[in-house]
C-alpha cells in the first residue's frame, strides 16, 4: 500500500531538493519523514525503531553534505529507511522488502546514494575509510566521507580494527556514533557503560559545554573552524578531553555527546565538522523508536514489530483455529532451558541475538549460565572454546550468515582442539525478506570441510530437540568433535512439539518414505517439501523413496550404499549453496565408491538470491514441493511414464 | 641436536621445581633459559626474538602462579619456547617443529601446561575469559587465569571484543600486555602510538610512580593488596588514572607500564595482582630479541631467522651453484610493484604481514599506495572493498589460514557487491613446520561456494605473474567478480621467473602432458608433483595425460567434457582439503553431466595434519610425485599391465 507524503516531503525527490529548503523547514521535514515511516511500516512491516531514531540525523546529513558525491555509509542499514525515502525511493517505499521491491538495506545496485551495501554490522568505518583514502589518493579533496554506526555495532572488533587504522593514516573521515544504548536487544559490554559514563559525567559535560560555548562564541567573531579547534586543543582539550577519551586514545578527534534529535544544532555541528581535518567522531545521543512512544518504551519489540495499528499500537498477529507449529527459535530456547535445568554443565552463548535466537529464555532463568557477549562472533566462539576446555557443555547460537564472522575461531580454536562445542546455526537457508546478506547458504560448505566437525540439520522440532539432547550428553564428548546444528528462520511443522528426548545416533539417516525407481535424499527442514512432493507424486502414481540424511557429516555411508545400489536415479535436496554443500558431499561419496547412478542435485544456485518471502524463494530455487515434484517427473523412466501418462511432466 | 642446560635450568623439570628456588636465583634462571633458547634455535631453527623478549615474564609467571592449576594462555605462541622448556619439554626441545617432534606453538594435546592451542593471534583473552568464567561458575575461586598478549595482537578486533566482554562480567582475569612495539613487522596503528604515549608521558609516569611508591610503602605496613587498591582508587586514580586510560574505559584495571625485564619487580607485582579482584591488565614493556644484540636491532629479521652462528650472528643461507627458483612471496612482491608502476589504480593491502607476504617491496616504493593495516583481516577485506568501490584495483594479500578471519567480509562486502577485489592467498596448502594452525587447506572449499568469486591457483612463477596481470587489467572488472589467487609458502620452480606478462583467459585450463588411458587433473603448485609423476610413469611405459586446470572456479567445462569423454579413469590432485575442494568440484561436474568415469581424488584427508617439512607432508598425504605415481600404477588397466609388468605397483 502506497502512502501520501506530507507537503514538504512530497517535494523531495533527491537530497538536492532538501538542500533548497530553508533550515527553518527542517523540523517539519523530520515530522513528515517520521510519519511517512510510521504509515508505511505499520501497514507493510519492516524495521521500525532504528529509522525513527535517526530521523533528524538523516535529514541533517543530507542537508549538510553534498550526497552522493559526499559519501555516506550506514552501518547495518536497519536505520536507513529515512535515507531511502529522501534519496529517490519514496515512491517505491511500499515495496520495501517484498520480492522484486526495494531492499530493506542500503544496496549499491539500487542507488548511487547507497555507497556501500550493508546488512551485517560494523563494516561502515572500514568501508568509509577505504573511500576516504581513495579520495585522498585521487586528490578529490572536496569530498566528505561519513560512517554512521550504532553503539551496538561499535562492540564488534571490526569497528575497532578500522578505528585503529583510521587514527594512523591521513584521512578526513567523520564517524557518527549513533548512541541509543541498543543493538536489537539492549547493548552490552564495558563500552556501553563507558559511553553512558561520558554522557552522564558532570565534569565531562561541564567541559564539553565550555568547549561548545567557546565554539559558538568564536563563530560569531568570524573565526574559522580550524582556528577554533586549534584553540580548543591548546586549551581545555590537552588537560581533559584528550586525556579522558577512548576515541582520542585512538587518535580520533572526539566531539559530543550531543542531542541527536536537535535538528538545528545537528546541522550547525555537522557544518562545523566539515572543515575540521583528520579522522573524527561525533557522539550523538538518540532514542531508538523516537516519536512513537510505544517503540521508545519497548525498543526490542519495536525493532521490527511486523504490521501494526499505528493508532492503537496493537501489533497484528495472525490468529488460527488450530494450534500452530512453533518457530525453531522458540524450540531452541525452551529446549535449551529444559536441558540446562537437568544438566548443570550446560552454558549458552549468543553474540547480541538473545531475543532473535530465544537464548533470552535461558538468560532470564539462569543469568550466570547464559551470556550475550555483544556483536562479537569471533569472541563468542573462542569464549565458548575456553568454557569447553573446562568440561562445560556449551551451546553457542549464531545466525548462519553471521557465523562467517567466527569461522577462523571455529577452525582454529574449536575443531583443531577437538572441543565439543555445540554450534546452533539459526537463520540457516533462505532468510526471506532480509535478503542476500542474511541468507545462510554457505554453512554446509564451509563447515563440512573442517576436520572434527559434525554437521547436522534437523527436519522438524522433534529432531532439533533430539539432536540438542544428544549433543548435550556426556557421551557426545567421546566423539572429540564439535557439532553444527543448522535450522531455518521461522516455523517448523509440529504443533505438538514438546516431545520426549531421544538420543540420535551421530551420522545416521532415516528413511521417511518407501519407494521405487527414484530416491530423494534430503537434509534438514526442506525435507518437509520433499515429503509433500512425495505425496503429490503418489497421487500421480509415482513411488519415489525419501531419506532424511540428518547429517551432512559424517554421511550415513551404510544407508548411501543401500540407496546407490538400489536406485539408478537419486535426487538431493538442500536449502544451501549447491556448490560444496550436501549434494556435493553425496557426489563425492558416489564417485569415491564408483557408483554410476544419475544424481540430480537441487539447492541454491551459484548466484545471489535476492529478498522475498521464504516460500517464494524456495519456489524460485526449485526446492519447494512443486520444484522437487517436477524433478521427480522429469526423471521417471519411460516405462513408468508409459504405464501412467499422468506422471509425465505437464 | 640436543643441548645441555645450565646448572639451575637442568634441575627444572616442571614449574614446581622452579618455585622451590629462592627468588635470588631467578636472574640466573633467566640467563640460562635465554642461553638454552639461543643454543637451540641457532642450530635447529624456529622462532627466536619473541621468546627472548619474554624470558623474565615466563620465569616470573611460572614462579608466582601455580601452573597448570592457574591457567596461563599465551597469545599466538611464538613466544612460548621458554614456557615449553620450563614445563617438561626441555629434553625434547631439540625436536621443536620437526615432524613427530613438539609443536612450535602451545598445544593442548602436548601438555596440561598448554591450556589453549594457539597459532593465530588475539585469541588469548577470549579463551582465558572462558576459563575464568568457568572457574567462577564452578566456585574454584583459588584459580588464577592469565592471558599474555602482545601489542600487535591487541590490534585485532577479537581482542577488543573480548575486553569489552571481560569488563562487563564478574571475573578475576589478568591480561598481560607484552608491549614491544612489534608484531612480526613493526606494529602499526593508533593503538601503538597510544601505548607509546602512555609509556613516555611525564605526567603519567609521575602518577604511576606515586602509585607504585604508595603500593610499596603500604605493603611494608602490612596492608592487604585490596586495601591498597581501594586507597589508590579513591585517591589518585579517580582523578587521573581512570580518566586517562583506554583500558580503564573498558573497565579493566590498568597497571603499569613496568619493565618486563626486571624479574625482581615482575614477581613482586604479579604477586600483588593475584589478590586484586576483577579483570585487570598489566602493561609490560619488553624488547623483542632481548639479550641477543643483533636480534634487538633488527627485530623483523630475527623473528624467525632460520639457523645461524650464535657467536658471529651470521644467518646460514644455503648456497647453490645454479640459480634457484624464487619464493612465490618474492614473485608476488616484485610483480605487484612492476604492475603498480604502470597502473596507477593498483593499491596493495596486508594485515600485518608486509615482510612475510613481500608487500613491503611496494610499501617501500609507494607508501601512499600500499598499507599494513595491522592484525586486522576483517578490516583489511572491507577496507579493500571500500577502495574498490572507487574504481581502484586492490590486491589484498592474506595468508590462506588467516583469511578464515575475513571470510564474512569476503562474502558480504566484496562478493555480494560484485567488487573485483584481488585476494592473494599466501601460505595456501601445507604450511610446513608451523603446523595445523597455519596450514591453508580450507580455502578452496570456503571460497568456491561463494557466488561472484573466481578461484585460481597458479602452478609456477609465470602463472602467478600472469594471473596477477590478468586480474589487474581493466577488462577483468567486466567479470563483476572477485578473485582468489592461492599459492604456497616457499619456492616455485622457475629460476628465470621474470617472464613477460600474458593475459590468461579466466576459467581456462591447459594440457601439460599428452597421454592415454588415465588423465590427471591438477590445480596449482602441486601440479609440479604431477608433472614429475608423469615423467616417472613414462619411464615405466605408462602414458598418463596431465591437465593443469588453473581455476577451481569457474571450471573449464569444455576441457572437462573432453577429458571425461576420452578417459575412463581420472585422478584429481590438490594440496587442499579433499572434502569440498577441487576434486569435489570435479565430482560435481562429473555427476551433473552423468559421466561415469572412475574418479580418484587425491588431496588432504579429513583430519588434522601435524607439522613437518612441506615435502614430508606431501608424501604423508600421498600428493607428492611418488604418491601420484602409485595411484597411476594402481589404476592402469590390466591390459597395460600385461604388456608392461614394470608398470604394476611394486
Amino acid at each position: 500500500m502506497q502512502f501520501e507524503a506530507g507537503p514538504l516531503l512530497s517535494q523531495i525527490i533527491t537530497p538536492e531538493d532538501l538542500r533548497k529548503l530553508p533550515k527553518s523547514d527542517l523540523p517539519q521535514v523530520c515530522d513528515e519523514l517520521r510519519q511517512f515511516i510510521i504509515d508505511n511500516v505499520s501497514v507493510n512491516g519492516g524495521h521500525f525503531g532504528a529509522s525513527l531514531g535517526v530521523t533528524e540525523l538523516t535529514v541533517a546529513l543530507h542537508y549538510v553534505f553534498n550526497t552522493p558525491d559526499d559519501q555516506l555509509v550506514w552501518d547495518v542499514g536497519h536505520q536507513a529507511y529515512g535515507h531511502k525515502i529522501l534519496t529517490g525511493r519514496r515512491e517505491n517505499f511500499h515495496t520495501n522488502r517484498l520480492m522484486g521491491g526495494i531492499s530493506g538495506f542500503p544496496k549499491r545496485s539500487e542507488s548511487p546514494f547507497d555507497t556501500f551495501g550493508v546488512g551485517h554490522s560494523s563494516t561502515s568505518i572500514s568501508a568509509a575509510l577505504g573511500m576516504a583514502v581513495a579520495s585522498g589518493y585521487k586528490k578529490e579533496t572536496h569530498r566528505q566521507h561519513i560512517a554512521v554506526i550504532g553503539d551496538g555495532s561499535m562492540t564488534a572488533g571490526m569497528a575497532f580494527e578500522a578505528m585503529n587504522h583510521a587514527g594512523d593514516i591521513p584521512n578526513n573521515m567523520l564517524i557518527i556514533l549513533n548512541d541509543n544504548c541498543m543493538a536489537i536487544d539492549p547493548n552490552v559490554g564495558a563500552l556501553k557503560e563507558y559511553l553512558t559514563d561520558i554522557t552522564t559525567s558532570h565534569t565531562y559535560n561541564k567541559v564539553k559545554d565550555d568547549v561548545w560555548n567557546l565554539l559558538g562564541k568564536m563563530s560569531k567573531f568570524g573565526k574559522t573552524a580550524q582556528e577554533i579547534v586549534s584553540k580548543i586543543e591548546n586549551g581545555l582539550k590537552a588537560t581533559l578531553l584528550k586525556q579522558s577519551n577512548l576515541f582520542e586514545s585512538l587518535n580520533l578527534r572526539y566531539f559530543g555527546p550531543i542531542d541527536g534529535h536537535d535538528i538545528d544544532n545537528l546541522t550547525t555541528v555537522l557544518n562545523d565538522l566539515k572543515d575540521i581535518p583528520g579522522p573524527k567522531i561525533l557522539h550523538c545521543i538518540t532514542t531508538k523508536g523516537k516519536g512513537y512512544s510505544l517503540a521508545e518504551k519497548d525498543q526490542t519489540l519495536w525493532h521490527a514489530p511486523g504490521k501494526f495499528d499505528k493508532t492503537t499500537g496493537e501489533i497484528h498477529k495472525k490468529t488460527y483455529d488450530d494450534p500452530q507449529p512453533p518457530k525453531y527459535q522458540e524450540v531452541f530456547g525452551h529446549t535449551l532451558l529444559e536441558l540446562a535445568e537437568k544438566n548443570p554443565k550446560i552454558m549458552g552463548i549468543t553474540p547480541a541475538m538473545p531475543s532473535g535466537s530465544s537464548l533470552n529464555i535461558m538468560m532470564r532463568a539462569m543469568p550466570d549460565r547464559a551470556f550475550d557477549v555483544g556483536i562479537a562472533e569471533q569472541h563468542a566462539v573462542t569464549f565458548s572454546a575456553g568454557l569447553a576446555t573446562q568440561g562445560l557443555t556449551v551451546f553457542c547460537n549464531i545466525y548462519s550468515s553471521f557465523m562467517q564472522r567466527g569461522y577462523d575461531q571455529v577452525v582454529h580454536d574449536v575443531c583443531l582442539q577437538k572441543l565439543p562445542v555445540i554450534f546452533c546455526l539459526d537463520r540457516a537457508g533462505l532468510a526471506g525478506a532480509d535478503g542476500p546478506t542474511h541468507h545462510g547458504l554457505l554453512d554446509l560448505a564451509f563447515m563440512r570441510c573442517v576436520p572434527n566437525m559434525i554437521v547436522a540439520a534437523p527436519r522438524n522440532e522433534q529432531e532439533l530437540r533430539n539432536i540438542m539432547f544428544t549433543a548435550s550428553l556426556d557421551t557426545f564428548k567421546n566423539h572429540e568433535k564439535a557439532i553444527t546444528i543448522r535450522y531455518p528462520r521461522g516455523e517448523g511443522v509440529m504443533p505438538a512439539w514438546r516431545t520426549n528426548f531421544e538420543e540420535i545416533e551421530i551420522g545416521k539417516g532415516v528413511q521417511l518414505v518407501e519407494g521405487e525407481e527414484i530416491a530423494i535424499l534430503s537434509i534438514g527442514h526442506i525435507g518437509n517439501e520433499a515429503i509433500a512432493a512425495c505425496e503429490m507424486a503418489r497421487e500421480l502414481g509415482l513411488k519415489p523413496a525419501l531419506f532424511d540424511m540428518r547429517f551432512v557429516k559424517p554421511l550415513d555411508e551404510e544407508l548411501l550404499h543401500r540407496v546407490f545400489t538400489q536406485f539408478k536415479k537419486v535426487i538431493t535436496v538442500e536449502d544451501a549453496a549447491i556448490q560444496g554443500g550436501f549434494g556435493s558431499a553425496i557426489a563425492e561419496f558416489m564417485v569415491d565408491h564408483h557408483y554410476t547412478s544419475q544424481l540430480i542435485r537441487l539447492g541454491i544456485p551459484d548466484e545471489i538470491v535476492e529478498h522475498g518471502e521464504q516460500k517464494e524463494l524456495y519456489a524460485l530455487c526449485g526446492i519447494d514441493a512443486n520444484g522437487i515434484l517436477a524433478k521427480i517427473q522429469a526423471n521417471v523412466s519411460t516405462q513408468v511414464a508409459k504405464n501412467n501418462p499422468k506422471a509425465l511432466v505437464s
